[in-house]
């Protein structure tokens, strides 16, 4: 079926910017400035105060929609779903954060209760992060090394080693409450948008890495301190291969027998998704049974296995975090404080889509840092959210943080009555048991092809944090990362590939002259396109490639022609006394040759495009308009207003006519606000659209040969 | 005088992007891949093979075109009148560098041995400059404290304090040249582009406040030791005030009247610049002067007056840089690189466009690297170039490096013969002159309430340089100016402001509707542009203004009008039966939403436009078409590909046909590539026009008003 083409048909006057804004009235609209936007934020009425004081505490809004009926069966039973797995990776989060397995019980408890008032997500479940225990992990064992002395800490004297590591582990989650408390009252919350999707995969790639590592004496039964810095992977594995022959076999075996079974029923489990009404728990009934093992065959004694051991039983008192500490590792608690919020914020996020809620990014860094601080107080480590646990939340029906709030009492159940019965359990186990769960993390890698094929410098990007972040450890990992992250910006549009467009013939359209075949160009006049904002970087680029465009150096013709004026006028002086040439060069003002050419006082009209007699050479100059299309110019810092000025300057004193097509209002406005404009440079040059300016150029073009025709005609 | 308007008037078919590129023939060029530019860089012929050879010894281009009789006069005077500032400075910057006097002389010599050969620039004095010789002096002060033992390096066993800093400079200088070198090897002269303007305009004013520190116990005749890191400034500061009381009258006065006539001179100077053959060099006058008096008055012993005291007397043999202190210093040398580096080749690029020749970035990087590595072999310190000499260099006559060259030999010729006369030179003078100089640098602050009017962004970028430079020392300031400078240009288009469009009656123009009073907004049509490109900082911020603009939340509505979708189907399919109201929403797969409304079926055509009975609501949608103006999108990277892709997504399935206009061709080749299209997105969206798309729009609106008046009309 042909539709019928419908025809474009447009007659109206030409008009340039000014023309069009005069004869249709534009509203010369005042922005606001930063003390109106100031005075706005500060304008509080009770309204606002009442909506500020609830945006404090979700936990009412969501309250009052509870519905009982509905929501509390599914949020009990995901409640204590969840709580058995936060358990589970409590315990295995600690060993990751070097300390003993209780305190990954507490991280399970402590942050959450405060969570549940000053949270606005619903779904996710706050405690343990691996990425953040290992983080805190390598602070941990920088100060308080496995072998030699520990960081010269006042507070550290009469202390255990492992009374020690919590103390540092608790002082950096202070810290890191702080920070993020403070990015939340400072409403920062937007600085989680430069950890773009690209950064956060390779990332985590990374930190899966270290996990992988991290896990590899558990499960090989080695006895390794942990290493932190850069380089620390390279280093773990090489004190591992040393010591591989010393390996646990029993811990290998239980390991390797762990890790085949559950990684088989977690690829049941997904594929009969459908199918079965819950997943099948089955890290829970391995933890079980290989505690029952344990306990039985008396693997400790039998084995030389190690276990859980001795739990601590009920909670200790608060604890004060230590200055000390504060300073010498404030560098390292602020990416913990970084990823800790991104990672909950966009986990949070997802679900909120999902069921249709908003959540408030500033907010939510008031919750955790709130949380954080609550919990470092009692001795908890830094919280966040994992991604597996939250999934298991959502997934078994629980609809608000009144399941979290269960999870928490079922750590806190463990942590003050059963957990005896985790005392047999192997570390090899919960290393297995965290190393099969890194499955989807390592997975990201494949995405390098995909990024490479699809855009090369988030590709650059992902392999710079993932190579950075694997080799430097995960906070300058992070920081290398952001910084590729924002170069890459700076880099898309460092080198522009402008174009010279020309005219579709029978249209008002222009394209690159490469593209079509069959297009037209009128003779003398230029269209440049710049297809990126301009700035600091670019603007000499942009130069570059205007002077390539047009074919000459304007400033070196403007000399040139500067040079010959001279000439003349002093030809004309000395017209009857004898002409010396005299050595011009060296005895010239070179910056008087810069300004624009002074005619004055010549008894005839400058033709630069006629032949000059003798010795006096100008390079001649075929264009006599210059059309810029900036409709992709999306900003323009000083630098490029700067060299801007000075590219269109030399233009015009060669007597190229520039005009600037389909520029933004902002800009033309910012324009008008820096003085761009003088008695050479002309708001006159503005076109809304480039078959404007083409109109206009021929106009000029015609009246100005019926002018030269006339004196022509004069003579 | 009224200039006739000309018309503008255009009848053509209504094209799409794929239909102009049918109809007009478009070519499907093939872009050079990676692989491509490798070939051809790889490409060598005899020819290219001599002009990089040519390239590596510019010295050859320039003799040739050696022009004696002209020149070489200019260039003696000028080395002559250069050398004698070259020597003073050597002096004044090798104290700044806590190094003894007489390695200034060795920093004006050794290196422009090298740069004769190897440099691009004709014109710049390569040397010493202040802020080099402060960096390297921080680093030989942090290994070598004036009190206190130095650093745990092996080779400094045996060898006195001053031998001490000579090795670390040297080999601070070594490594600076390794950098050089291999960022010019690598072709990387690019990276200067980073310092943008501001930034090194925050940067100089910074340094210049520890120039003018770092010289006032040289002035009051004070003994500081030296002290490097962050907050120097300010200890240094409040030594200096402690120590107030013991200042030496001598000193002070002395210096305080040098700088009153050196600041005086140097002003009349200014004033008379064009009636003064030669500017009066009142810094040798006053150096000459003082070092009669200090000789005549025996200020040592009598007065008690630091003197630059014995100088070494010609030169010393090569030493080797110390790799220990290559790994102690490396973090701090390549700063040095990049500021010694960016300053030499910004000021030679002023001169080579004032003298109409070019230089070469990547060429200027391997002559400093050479340079810099061959001066360190012989002791001297980091060299670049200082603007006042090049200044004075170029002033007084120089066109080559020739003029270079003959300045180095009077600082040979001091160094080995005439040093003895300096020796009663008080170091209260030198400090007095470097102080005098630092003017300019100071008065850049005179910028911040300039930026400030013209472009805020910009202003943050030069208060962050210097206060991070003046506070936290020069190569972190640096560091935090670059982070904070590359920030601004994601920070200028993350918060793009975005703009509803409409047409202006009776043209084919689309401007901001709040700009015109007279505009017309069709019914049901929305033209949103988006006034930059989009990347993962400004996705998220870009879709949620695109659902202010629209006015409802797509995803909202696509699930509401399943679930309405699912209750009629279910009341069709139990017509006879009793309905019973099942707990709809927890019993519902709640990804099945978000999919396509399955319209098949049903007995009826769905109007979501129209009433429904009892409890099914739907939301009234009452936009048909929106229209995204991409014309200043310059560029998409992957996270902003995947977020418009569901943003469309979601608009398409509630009914809303997208249109995109204006949009790049590299960007479409792109989105294409990377299969943005699929059966939902399809490349028949895209057009070359606003007014294309609109008449576009309301063609197919008629055609669908006719449609279903004939759907009507048939029932």
């Amino acid at each position: 079926m042909v539709t019928l083409r419908k025809q474009y048909a447009v007659v109206r006057p030409v008009y340039s910017e000014d023309r069009l804004a005069e004869d249709h009235e534009k509203v010369n609209r005042l922005r606001k400035t930063i003390p109106d936007h100031l005075r706005e934020y500060l304008n509080w009425d009770l309204k606002r105060a009442k909506n500020a004081a609830l945006s404090l505490l979700p936990v009412i809004g969501w309250m009052k929609i509870y519905r009982v009926r509905e929501w509390l069966l599914g949020d009990v039973v995901s409640g204590i779903s969840t709580g058995l797995v936060a358990i589970m990776q409590g315990l295995a989060f600690s060993l990751m954060a070097s300390l003993p397995p209780s305190y990954g019980l507490y991280t399970a408890f402590f942050p959450m209760l405060i969570y549940f008032f000053l949270g606005t997500s619903r779904h996710i479940s706050v405690g343990a992060f691996p990425v953040l225990s290992l983080m805190v992990g390598a602070v941990v064992t920088r100060l308080v090394p496995e072998v030699g002395p520990p960081a010269n800490i006042t507070s550290f004297e009469g202390l255990t080693q492992d009374q020690q590591r919590v103390l540092v582990a608790s002082s950096v989650t202070f810290l890191m409450g702080i920070f993020q408390l403070g990015m939340g009252v400072l409403q920062v919350g937007f600085i989680v948008v430069y950890l773009s999707d690209t950064l956060v995969s390779g990332f985590t790639t990374a930190a899966a890495v270290h996990i992988l590592v991290s896990q590899l004496k558990f499960v090989l039964g080695l006895t390794i301190p942990g290493i932190s810095g850069p380089l620390s992977v390279i280093y773990t594995l090489e004190k591992v291969f040393v010591q591989i022959t010393s390996t646990n076999i029993c811990d290998l075996v239980m390991s390797i027998v762990i890790m085949v079974v559950v990684f088989i029923v977690k690829e049941l489990n997904d594929k009969y998704k459908a199918k079965l009404p819950v997943p099948i728990p089955i890290e829970v009934v391995m933890t079980v049974i290989a505690c029952g093992v344990s306990y039985g065959f008396n693997f400790k004694t039998n084995y030389d296995v190690d276990v859980v051991g001795k739990m601590v039983s009920g909670y200790e008192s608060p604890v004060a975090p230590d200055m000390e500490i504060f300073k010498e590792s404030a560098v390292e608690a602020f990416p913990v404080a970084i990823v800790g919020f991104a990672v909950a914020f966009s986990v949070a996020k997802v679900y909120a889509i999902k069921h249709d809620y908003t959540i408030d990014g500033n907010q939510e860094l008031i919750a955790f840092g709130v949380s954080n601080i609550f919990g470092a107080s009692f001795r908890s480590f830094a919280a966040s959210t994992a991604l597996s646990r939250t999934a298991v939340q959502e997934s078994s029906g629980g609809k608000t943080q009144i399941a979290g709030l269960l999870s928490a009492m079922m750590a806190m159940i463990v942590t003050v009555a059963l957990g005896f019965l985790l005392e047999p359990l192997p570390t090899s186990v919960l290393g297995a048991l965290v190393i099969v769960n890194l499955k989807g993390m390592l997975m990201q890698c494949r995405e390098i092809p995909y990024l490479w094929r699809r855009d090369k410098p988030d590709c650059v990007v992902w392999v710079a944090t993932f190579v950075g972040a694997t080799l430097l450890g995960l906070d300058l990992g992070l920081a290398v990362g952001i910084g590729v992250n924002l170069l890459t910006v700076v880099f898309r549009t460092q080198f522009p590939r402008c174009s010279v467009l020309a005219n579709i013939p029978g249209t008002d359209l222009y394209k690159d002259r490469k593209d079509y075949t069959h297009i037209s160009e009128p003779k003398g006049v230029l269209i440049f396109r710049i297809p990126s904002p301009i700035f600091f970087a670019n603007i000499d680029f942009f130069r570059e490639k205007l002077v390539e465009a047009i074919g000459f150096n304007p400033l070196r013709v403007l000399r040139k022609r500067n040079k010959a004026l001279r000439k003349i006028k002093k030809l004309l002086q000395k017209k009857e006394g004898d002409v010396t040439e005299t050595t011009d060069e060296s005895g010239m003002d070179v910056e008087a040759l810069d300004q624009p050419s002074d005619l004055s006082g010549l008894p005839f009209r400058m033709d630069w495009r006629a032949g000059f007699p003798g010795n006096i050479s100008v390079p001649r100059v075929n264009l006599h308009s210059l059309i810029l299309d900036f409709s992709a110019v999306s900003f323009l810092d000083i630098s490029a207003m700067k060299g801007l000025k000075t590219a269109l300057k030399e233009l015009i004193r060669v007597d190229v006519d520039v005009y600037i097509v389909s520029c933004d209002a902002c800009i033309l406005e910012k324009l008008h606000s820096c003085a761009f404009f003088d008695e050479e440079i002309l708001s006159s040059m503005f076109f809304p659209t480039l078959h404007d300016a083409m109109l206009h150029v021929q106009d000029q073009k015609k009246d100005k040969s019926r002018g030269s025709a006339l004196t022509e005609s004069k003579l």
